[in-house]
């Protein structure tokens, strides 16, 4: 049994956005020589998610507007009262991205059978960027044999 | 420490059905003999979800109502324009339940203590059907000695 | 490779209440000298959550008024009709609890790097408290070498 990880480092974009990250998981699966394990996936971040669902362009746009229904931007946030705050000045007002992140969830951890990552035919594995644009750090661990 | 897995066949009902599946994860880890370890479940669809909580049966219904306020299967969506995607006629109209599945999430992983879920007294395994009647894969791999 | 446990126990506090459990979690890692694995964590009740993110005052508070607009307390609730279920007098009305605990997730599973959760700068493991006072018990699973 081994245990070895790398970090995925993602250019986001604007505001909200979406990144499939699936291949390169699987690609390091396949570069790690796994075939019967698991991935820990977790993004460092307080202001990204991870979720597992399908990379359909629509659906994406979809998700969007969800997470804007759930935790609006322009609502009213005690996170975002920069001034009662020890922060500087050019701090992001983020709470919204952090309500969303924290309902979506940061890690995941999939099984690997056979050397492929575990998932359904639709599903995929999927960062939320949710107040960009930033350099993000996924940690991805993989252990097995 | 071994390493095994299985899949759970579900055949579900209609629309957003609740499944509670403890009883066959807690089954499988007495076959395997795994004293120490733990379980990570993964529900392979992208309009499914597992999540951990009480199997009351009003509860149940709670949780469907909940999950239709926040993502309300009437509601627009861009993924469900059938007629702008490349898919079958039939293909379902159902961004509601994936954003419900993504909400709730699809991966769970337990630990085993003295060959038993390590679960508090009223937390059940739910497998949450949002887009039913289908059958279903549930794999769960298990991993210890 | 070693596996090995233990709960924390936490006394909580009237109704939601945040918690971070991060410094006792990195204690545990430091004491089993776990240098590469990864610790899961899962709270054993069904009106508890954990989540990973920032540990900033403010915005725990938005954290707070977030759950009670998703799953309002004063909504009704079928889980609340005490009388149709059969349960002691003094169970509690807290089907928005339970509510809020599947939204946010129960459990969370961390790498462990040189001998550090492999957390972000700003990331912290939180444990919410829907229904409190309580006295809480959260397993925590460590396994590496």
């Amino acid at each position: 049994m081994r245990l070895t990880h790398n970090f995925l480092k993602i250019e986001t974009g604007e505001g909200i956005c979406i990144y499939n990250i699936t291949p390169q998981i699987q690609e390091l699966v396949e570069k790690h020589g796994i075939r019967q394990g698991n991935v820990t996936v977790i993004s460092q971040h307080t202001t990204t998610a991870l979720t597992i669902n399908e990379a359909e362009e629509r659906l994406l746009e979809d998700i969007k507007t969800y997470l804007k229904k759930l935790a609006p931007p322009e609502d009213r946030y005690l996170h975002n009262d920069l001034h009662l705050r020890d922060v500087p000045e050019d701090e992001p007002i983020n709470a919204h991205s952090h309500l969303m992140a924290m309902t979506m969830g940061t890690t995941e951890t999939i099984p690997i059978l056979n050397g492929k990552l575990a998932l359904g035919t639709w599903q995929s594995v999927l960062l939320l960027e949710l107040d960009g644009p930033r350099t993000r750090k996924v940690l991805v661990q993989f252990w097995g044999e």
